[in-house]
């Protein structure tokens, strides 16, 4: 491999030590900002009469043509994708190559490829987020007047709107876009011109090379630039928290889609067969966004266990922040991307949710409050009313089957044409509170929404 | 165990699953909080006719009372705290005490208990952030003119002033400082309204709620809000990078303060002895900072991992959520606390650190960057000065040490006088970025971090 | 705060300093076995004449007698439970308490206070896992003649005896216990005389502490003494995967409890009810168990956070080790104890299952494996019979409502009279593989079962 | 891509669901494995009639031939690996092909391919691990009279051998290597014959499987068979240890190697250079050992993540398993594999060494455990020998350099004649306990080292 060191060091580097040295097989990927960034210092050397007119021409020139060259670049040459450019714009361009990598250091540019390419994957993170919660939004739009059981511990609890769940899912998306806008900023301080660690010895006009790159601000001391993974475990964070709630959505349809459940179908082309078993049809891709969870997870222990205790500044360590970056950027891209797709292909079973409604206990609370209305202490309420679910489950009988006599056994402020009237529409009604599942509620949520994506669009 | 249920479950709890089942052990830390979310609730009662007046200033003066009885409750009586306070309120007052709970769940309860509570812990962090970053501005404006080795691979490479090592850690701990103030504003949306995951049934004023309870903003979908424990996943971001930075510091401090180093003196007060060796003089102030990083990571996992798959929306397992954050705010505020006290406790050693840099080759940068000036491209002033340095390796000589002759014979360009007159003063001033360790650029970090510490005060 | 240091150390140490190294509102846990390694440690000095007989018998008396004062102990007056025991030593017997810690130093009495402790843990923890065993072996053999859907991503796969199910589980849980086993004798290594660091410079027997102290086997290195604490990761790594197998244990009765599936009923004294809503009853026990499961994982990254890149040997860092191994030992206990309990009382509902499995597709495997035998290639039949069995859900039939002409429209193998004769009986006997679900083989794995518990108790 | 499933399923796989759920990528990696699972269970087949001896000849004479042409397969047609070798073989040899899958599922051939591959890694694994402790002896050897500080607290502590350092990593590895073979031993199970979940309809004779394969056992239970990933877990378990224990040796190389200590010297052909400070000689190979643990910490979490939960029995998350378990162990072997060569480039410094043990403090204890010899109590004396080390700190004096009266003001006791008899080899002979650091206890430790790889090999 070729270096871009030597002088002080006399023997060839071990070649299994230098196998294990190279980053090249995963830097590649940051080519593209490798170049930016060396034009951009190009100018910012020409600006501070380090190189010429002509000299800073015929640089620009050769890395643009180099950009232009990478799918004929031997990787496996070099150690790492500075080495890269640098010896391949020498070839392009003759010694003048040499002159690039004046006034900087590996350190501040792998920090500003990394930020650059960061930079422009956070932009297409956020439109993924965003046709996500378009979609979510239009199916809350679409399910409005579908109802289904709401749970707690799993268990049924109180019926809501499909639109609602739909809703709740929007809202754990928001917070996950409202938290990569944040991080999006966070980034967005260039780390040229902080050399190796204690500044550059050449006047390089950092706003300046901010600016042509794109960055809102220059980071301000020279020792944390080059020390500093705060955006990648920041980046890693917001994944964290979005694949947390993915896992959730896909376990609330891998629950809604079993046999037993059978409240949603998904589509055929968004199920698989099985091998052995042909009655089967399996909800894979939820499945695999659920158990790709833990890889988000595992990529920001990865990274927190190696900064973990570095001491000032750069220390090689940092070259392993790599692979759990990409990955996690490549799978989160993914399972957003895929989510959206499975999410329009999933229906609910209208008829079986009804059906199920009906014969369970969970206008409940609905009756507790009925009570409560008629001036009964509310834990005084919610006694008598297990009371009468516990025995209607010992009679194997539904609320609305109690005769007079059986309710009034328990309460007299029971009331039987109240509970006969009871209906999912109904129910979601009776909710007042702002944010709850009521129509009225569920419309003003849906109202939101729709300004957000006209905002953010 | 005093309940809060019954009527439709039966037999009497098992009495080991009624001990496990339990959160009063660590959740009666929200025993005010919990008095406070009943005080504001009750006026909303009463604001939609729930209540009567006479009954909201009951049941508000029974719980004002309550906070008060504080050390002396029967915890152990308890399943948890909302049901000590509604029956210890009970006790107080009467049968009213049961309306307490009317159009409430534990769900949106639980969630803005801790909301409130993690507010209140914020507002400290910040105020000890603060102090820290004034203490560590001080220690810069005190160190401007004392050098040090500044490091990459734990290797000497430039020189930098004390004063840059500072700031480098002031900038860490203000991402941390505006992490912090950004996390605050996504916990200060109020749960309570949101019922057990469906809205309340009651007409209860969220708005009225939130302003009563200090709170900015409402949650806006009540399913999100049982079960959402985004802002306990946010916060423990939070101390993740801030641990992790505290871990780099008390690196830094244990290597500078090892024998071989000796850079810093830790004063008596802060260093601990060995039962064993008389002859030791530990930091082990430093080594406890470091070695509670992992405790912040583990604490992440846990809920990370807790809140994985679960399907929607409250469930048991999110009583889970409350040890790591409790342990998380505890730790996080004893070692920003310590760490401020420790810092004042260090002494550069001067005359060593001088010592040191003398003997060392950490002006190699200079000595390359003085040849690019005189239009060496700057890869091969690279290589001409690290032969430079091998050469004065091999011969054990300094690099003032050499004379015209030998400096020639590597390259015309070396120049003795230039090197001969390299001091740290000098060497720092050399660098000229925006920034870099020389002592403008240093000045105006100083101001900066003055300035922001004006505007956060 | 009394020490055991000073005479190097001048100044006194900074309260708050003190109050962030003190270790003994944990380490107190300890105490009994910091005495016990103290009796040993004063044999062994007697042994090679550091203390005379009449001595030894004196420290050993005061010792013991401390034992019994545990309770009366002002522990807060202490830096660590080391220092407490040799102080309180001296209080009772007078100066010559301070000869108990001659030849060791806290390094390698903690390690070996440690080991004690987790030794006598492991015992506990074994107990409590042979009888987790023990009960599932009851349940499997009581529950052999009821049949269940096996599940594969959730969705019903084929026909399995609830024993099959249990055992599944028995494997899991006998995996754990071997692991333990084999855990319990990587401990089993006495740390004590390895001093400091360097080994003791009195000629303590080692052999003969370890016998004393019930160790099988000393240490070998005494750098490795004082810097390892893999018997701890050991230990973490048990109960990561014991918890695991837990979680999916409550996951799957989380499930089957659930009022769509309705498979099993928990017993009321095992279950819990809403707050708001009366008719719940939850199975917050197996939730918690469930959500527990982070704590786990979260300790052992915790540990494993704080020993990445500790340089050799102890360091102050590893005063960590205590909380994540104490929280980890206390709540493995607490949830292998109530798993066992709680299972005894959860009942399979016979009839509900008969009749899902009735109206499933489960008994395709059966038909193709039919076919299979009548000489059409595998991947053949299972075509065939998946597109039966989409026959039968577009005409919403079941497999037996087929008639002899829709059966051989799809394909002349099928056999109307071999369908129709499908029972959840004859599918689980028609397994044959040993490990299978069919009544031999699950007979067979009760007796192995039982083999394995009557060896181990 | 061609599928094995179909018949139930009516719509062609969606793209992009496709490429989202297939393995292909990375299971490839198993190709042949799968194929020498799919030769053992052809010869089952033929064992219990299901294929004629003809057939059996024919399948495995095309599996034995498409081993051969891996390189010529065109993966990104297959789903995954299964699949693959499906497909392709029908191709060399048609219908019959399709015969291959007869009773089994891909849910147990998947775990027999990933077992069958981790036994051979592990094998592997020894073998890089063995190499490293013979090399760490040879050092041992080769290092028994040169001399360093011990540390703790990163504080120099006692004089130890550098042979005794190299036998404390030997310790650690000789774990790492009984901990992997324990685990061998419990991958030891063959997985095929237990179908999709249930057990395979056909009389598969899973002992001469086993027996075909390598195997020592079968596992007992189908359900478990499937749903269990613990040998990975059990597997990534090895790594963490291993890799932390590596972390802190390279910790220890970066710390001895910086310019400060100097106390080893790394070859040239392991040191690499800085790009812009050809000053710098930097340990990149032990900073990336040490900064590749998170990876493997990560990886853990991954996997625990991933299973947390899930439940019975095959669930499609476990597809990720994959790409933990064959980073860590690329990883793991790199880095083993590394640092045995590594090892083998660095030399201890003796002269410096020397030097600046003669200028510490570090034989405290041997003054202080004189003084015990003398009749003082252990407390006292080490009080008395703290007193004389801060005079001198204080004075700026050696212990070497105090006159007689200087030593009488502290303690009668003290000698100037045995204090001025202190070299590093004398004080490490006074360390008298089995394990020290003693020369006598090293060369134990060397004899069982060698007995340990002499049984080994």
């Amino acid at each position: 491999m070729k270096k871009v060191w030597g002088g002080r060091i006399k023997k060839a580097f071990d070649k299994d030590a230098e196998k294990f040295n190279a980053s090249i097989d995963f830097d590649k990927r940051l080519f593209k900002y490798d170049i930016l960034a060396g034009i951009a210092h190009t100018k910012a050397l020409f600006k501070t009469k380090i190189i010429t007119d002509e000299e800073k021409n015929k640089i620009i020139k050769g890395l643009k043509l180099l950009l232009k060259k990478e799918n004929g670049i031997d990787w496996k040459k070099y150690e790492d994708v500075h080495s890269t450019v640098e010896i391949e714009l020498t070839k392009l361009i003759g010694v003048l190559g040499k002159k690039l990598h004046t006034g900087r250091s590996r350190n501040d540019l792998i920090a500003t490829d990394e930020k650059l390419y960061l930079k422009d994957e956070v932009k297409n993170i956020k439109k993924l987020l965003l046709k996500l919660l378009k979609t979510i939004l239009e199916l809350a739009k679409n399910n409005k007047k579908i109802y289904m059981p709401g749970y707690t511990h799993m268990q049924q609890a109180q019926i809501i709107s499909v639109a609602h769940w739909f809703l709740c899912y929007f809202q754990k998306f928001k917070r996950d876009y409202e938290l990569l806008k944040f991080i999006d900023q966070r980034i967005d301080f260039l780390p040229l011109g902080a050399g190796a660690l204690a500044g550059s010895g050449f006047l390089l006009d950092r706003k300046y090379i901010a600016k042509e790159l794109g960055f809102k601000n220059i980071t301000e001391n020279s020792m944390d630039t080059v020390s500093d993974r705060d955006f990648i475990i920041d980046f890693l964070n917001f994944t964290v928290i979005t694949a947390n709630h993915l896992s959730r959505f896909a376990e609330d349809v891998i629950i809604l889609n079993s046999n037993e459940f059978s409240y949603i179908e998904i589509d055929d082309a968004f199920a698989t067969g099985s091998s052995l078993m042909p009655n089967k049809k399996n909800p894979d891709i939820a499945e695999l966004i659920r158990g790709k969870t833990g890889l988000f997870y595992g990529n920001l222990i990865s990274i927190l266990t190696m900064l973990k205790g570095l001491p000032m500044t750069y220390n090689k360590d940092m070259q392993e922040d790599k692979k759990p970056l990409f990955s996690s950027i490549d799978e989160i891209k993914n399972i957003i991307f895929i989510t959206e797709k499975f999410l329009r292909s999933i229906k609910f079973n209208k008829e079986k949710l009804l059906f199920n409604i009906d014969k369970s206990y969970m206008y409940a609370v609905d009756i507790a409050d009925f009570l409560v209305e008629k001036g009964i202490p509310f834990r005084d309420a919610h006694f008598l009313t297990g009371k009468l679910i516990a025995y209607c489950i010992e009679k194997k009988k539904s609320l609305k089957d109690l005769d007079e006599n059986e309710l009034k056994n328990i309460s007299k402020y029971f009331d039987k044409d109240f509970i006969k009237s009871l209906k999912p529409e109904k129910s979601v009604n009776l909710k007042k509170t702002s944010g709850s599942t009521s129509e009225k509620e569920v419309n003003l949520q849906i109202n939101n929404a729709a300004r957000l994506i006209k905002n953010e669009t």
